[in-house]
């Protein structure tokens, strides 16, 4: 039996006999199980909402989810006791592979089992003699494939974007170089922590070089959500925000193509730990590939969707098809990565990027509502899960390995590494920039390096090994030191560092650092679209300078047949469209453009028909109240030479009073 | 071995050698082949928007769908072929029961199994021979764990109230007792011709009358979600409307909770299908059970959110939060009825229907529009991956059983069954109705007897023996035709009956037939609110009378504890707000309220804060704008003596020109 076949996929075992209750009893459990979770999601916003009304700042939504998730484990630890009723039987088959699909023959019922995933050995050795506890325990696979996509788009999605590529180059610098320094340092001081370990004879298991870069790796991706909530609450300045956003963003899909670039580190040869030239270069090659590859997908996907929902089709008329269209291309993004072998993660990132830059741009004013409010709503979910599911690991998950020495020297490890990425880098940086990141800038960013969603996700990916385990659960105090620590402490950092708040980044920004007010626009040479990618904007979308002004004349009637009317008509009242954009929606142009060009009754032109139902109405009522504001805010506008649109999701900056003003104004 | 122990969940087997990769390849399928559906989904869509925008009428985005599937199944019938690389091992192993997990031990690495479910004797002995079509081939739980609920709750909370509750006694009835006399019909009428055909020797297998019912049941409900869509567009009669759109929400209920009860009867004693009066009353017992159950679970998760979300908690100053507790709550209902061994979907049907009436009225403008888009776009994707799936399974399901004489009788019998569900039922129910529902509403309540995604659930979910694959490939076939021809001459239909068309429902409802002009508000007995469910309405929400004044004088006390000063409000101006509704949107009374209480500008009152983001200024504007319609409507107002708030999704009414004409007023 013990022949060679390619790939075998079915495997039948008799068994003696069995009935269908089992089954109905498992999905009634799951049922139970998903519930507790439910109802910990459902307690955490009732809380939240409770710190909201009462402004309580020191503490997150996130950190609030952590300890309703640490109070359930210990319940479910200490309190429950699950009698065991297992019985290991080992049944000697042999087989060349494991199967995706094993069918089980139960006395002429055939019951067919699926592939769950390789499981340690010593998960079997120490069984669990807790059911419930492995009841509550997810496929950590369900992080990667269903929570973290929408919370990586989100971000991508929701990118500030002028401050973003205002501040491109010091944020990828931060993002690729540094997240790289950080994954050595933390790499290299955790390597001497474990010989010295290994010395005193405090390591029980074997603990390479390549898991110490992995630890690297993992804690390197930084997750500043609670410190970016009290900042966009407190207004702080629009370029930390955006350094600190844009990095932590970035450094999200650089940590995940690193560690798993440092998996495939694999020299020929038995002992596998040693360094080798080649296996380096290929490990090299594969951290390229993987992200450039990811990278390409996400941009191609999004550049895909902004031609589909691009002035030529007139699918905004229908705005669900659109939101519909928009959900399943940024979807697809994935799964497309994911099966061609890239980084799903990695390519949802750069495609709500490239969504936020040109999609967004050709939305119907409620696909862009509802676009950003699905997303918004998915991202805080699925983080809150995530949260929740951390504070109960700690007590539900059943091969910790707490080992003092490590845990402190991965903290130290984690505070230099981060300190090695920020000030380093930031003093290179200064050189290059005219508006210098100040020395408080430096201290707030050291100190807003949490570890969130993505750091739990990768360390809980694989927990066979000893040193899987031990980075896991040190993984975890880490976590919830720095949310809980540096996550609460935010007000008080902000209020000691003397960073300003209150400050309304979009008519602001220049004067908010004090040092340089007319060295605005100077930042123009990040602008994404200043470069070839201008050609691109007009195309995929219709705002933006026509063609026949940014290309050469001889391009002329290429250009006529690509540029839209709307182009035209933007660049028209290019001037008078630039900073209408006040509140961060990009709708207002639209408001603009549809409602100034026939402003004498006939205001349902942009085929507000029948079929759009209920909702078209109020479309139109929202038009009709921007058409009005616009007028007004015609008169403050702020001219800038560059790129002014702003992210669609643009963090919850809240409004402008001009709402209530404009319309005291008009009365 | 052999021993007899209670509930063993764990066996270990050993088998040779695998590696790692194995599984990173069903990943990369198991991504491909949800790539597949997601293009599907996506060419759908695309399609949809050019028969939209071409004002094609004759084939439904669901029609669509199942094409576009058919094509997909076709291809991978006979364009793609994956040689089979199947290697069938039997391994003789003595366990007493299938457990929930299988560890199989390959050389040291163990790999873990979950159980996927039961599956029939041919599906292994006739070995699929086409790997590709096993591949897109879906576990038939999911239809009902994923893709149903909200489709399902959607339904319950786009109910259009007010035409609903009107003809509340009408739709129970074509309901309750359409659905049973229809399913025995159909049983009756299938077993004959299952007896025909066992004469004539066209029957391979056994074939039982509980199966016969069993297909009564799953063909009884009804899903004419393409009628219904062109009867919104055309804007058919109200009340044919919500005739026929309550009908088939709540026999999809009836339908499931029959099926199952069919199933679970089970005579005593060896021969089980025989008739047997007790197993008849458990049958009986178990279907009152469940109904009422899910029923009540539903009822009460929408009361619990509404009460959440009331006036007495401030939560809609936060509407993601709000949002995100309305969607926990309600899949909770779904779990929580899992859990409890009751029918999720049946469950969520109620759940959405009570938060329709209840809860919706507690959120946040904004939190409206969200929830009501929310369940929008998932109803949408949950109905067009089915139809599609629909088209697939045609050609991918590997053991179809086509027998012409069944196919013929089971049309047969589902038009008579229909027939018999509705014309003596229209007849009993004229008699106590003083507005008849005449002989052409009656046809085409006939003609739209459409089956769709219920009943393909049903009938998918259970395929192991000859009979049930006789009734799954015959169902498909049903619904083919009933959605094709059907949907596709509803128009045709329309005009031959002559139904009055392009009828403003909520202005012109009481003369669109032309019989009754003044009967109108005879309906009012039909009114939920307007019995003891009245007290409720109050306490739950701000809307309404105030208990004060509908309990009597010496409840007093407990009364204007129980109120909300915004129910006070409500009535000193009830007889302004009644029919503000116009649009069918009940945030034009929180608009009324807020705006007209306070007109000297702190609009900003219901604590839109700086905390709602950008949002809340688009919330203020909205607002702004409804108070200056509500101003002019008010001066054509009608007052009806019953509930008048209308359903959350109003199933997309075109909007009353209103908007434009109010502005023209204004200037």
């Amino acid at each position: 039996m013990r022949s060679h076949f390619s790939t075998p996929w079915k495997v039948v075992i008799d068994i003696e006999r069995t009935s269908r209750r089992t089954l109905m009893t498992y999905h009634r459990q799951d049922s139970a199980n998903l519930l507790v979770f439910i109802a910990l999601l459902t307690l955490t916003i009732l809380t939240i909402w409770l710190f909201k009304h009462r402004r309580f700042r020191f503490l997150h939504e996130t950190g609030l989810a952590m300890i309703y998730g640490l109070l359930v484990g210990v319940v479910l630890r200490y309190g429950i006791h699950v009698p065991r009723d297992i019985n290991n039987m080992t049944l000697s088959c042999l087989v060349n592979a494991s199967p995706a699909t094993l069918l089980v023959n139960v006395s002429g019922k055939f019951y067919e089992y699926t592939l769950k995933g390789e499981i340690s050995a010593n998960e079997i050795s120490e069984v669990q003699d807790n059911e419930m506890l492995r009841k509550v325990t997810f496929d950590p696979e369900v992080f990667f494939n269903i929570l973290l996509p929408p919370i990586i788009f989100h971000a991508g999605y929701s990118l500030k974007r002028r401050h973003f590529f205002r501040n491109l180059g010091s944020i990828l610098a931060y993002a690729f170089m540094g997240t790289v320094i950080s994954c050595f340092v933390i790499g290299m001081i955790m390597y001497g922590c474990v010989m010295l370990m290994k010395e005193v004879g405090q390591l029980a298991g074997e603990f390479f070089f390549t898991d110490c870069l992995f630890f690297g790796a993992i804690v390197s991706a930084t997750d500043p959500v609670t410190v970016l909530a009290i900042f966009n609450e407190l207004q702080v300045d629009a370029d930390l925000y955006a350094l600190l956003f844009g990095e932590s963003v970035l450094n999200d899909a650089v940590a995940i193509v690193l560690s798993s670039s440092i998996v495939a580190y694999q020299p020929a040869g038995d002992n596998s730990h040693t360094f080798e030239a080649t296996a380096m270069l290929k490990s090299f090659g594969v951290f390229l590939g993987v992200f450039s590859g990811s990278f390409a997908l996400g941009v191609a996907t999004g550049i895909v969707t902004a031609l589909i929902s691009s002035d030529f089709t007139k699918l905004r008329d229908f705005p669900l098809l659109e939101t519909a269209l928009f959900f399943l291309m940024s979807w697809s993004t994935f799964l497309l990565a994911e099966a061609c072998g890239f980084t799903g993660v990695v390519a949802v990132l750069f495609c709500g990027i490239t969504q936020a830059h040109y999609t967004y741009n050709n939305l119907s004013p409620e696909s862009q509502d509802r676009t950003k409010q699905l997303f918004e709503l998915l991202n805080f979910l699925a983080e809150n899960f995530i949260f929740s599911y951390m504070g109960l690991t700690l007590f539900s998950f059943q091969y910790h390995v707490f080992n003092p020495m490590f845990i402190i020297g991965a903290f130290l490890a984690v505070f230099l590494g981060r300190a090695a990425n920020i000030y380093p880098l930031s003093l290179l940086l200064n050189f290059g920039r005219r508006n210098k990141i100040g020395s408080n800038f430096q201290h707030v960013m050291m100190f807003s390096g949490l570890r969130g969603a993505m750091t739990f996700a990768l360390s809980i990916r694989d927990t066979a090994t000893y040193a899987r385990q031990m980075m896991f659960s040190t993984t975890l105090l880490i976590v919830f030191f720095t949310v809980w620590v540096c996550g609460g402490g935010t007000t008080q950092m902000l209020s000691c560092m003397r960073i300003r708040v209150g400050v309304d980044s979009d008519q602001d920004n220049s004067v908010s650092r004090g040092q340089h007010p007319s060295s605005k626009h100077l930042y123009s040479r990040w602008t994404f679209d200043s470069n070839p990618f201008s050609y691109l904007k007009p195309i995929l979308t219709h705002s933006g300078p026509p063609l026949t002004a940014t290309l050469p004349a001889c391009c002329g009637p290429l250009a006529r047949c690509l540029t839209s009317p709307q182009a035209y008509e933007g660049q028209l009242r290019d001037d008078d469209s630039d900073l209408i954009l006040n509140d961060g929606d990009i709708s207002l142009t639209y408001g603009d453009v549809t409602v100034s060009a026939d402003a004498s009754g006939a205001r349902a032109s942009r085929g507000l028909g029948p079929l759009c139902g209920v909702t078209s109405d109020e479309a139109l009522d929202r038009e009709l109240a921007f058409g009005e504001q616009e007028l007004v805010i015609r008169g403050t506008r702020l001219v800038l030479p560059m790129d002014d649109s702003e992210g669609p999701l643009a963090p919850a900056l809240p409004p402008p009073p001009s709402g209530l003003d404009l319309r005291r104004h008009r009365e």
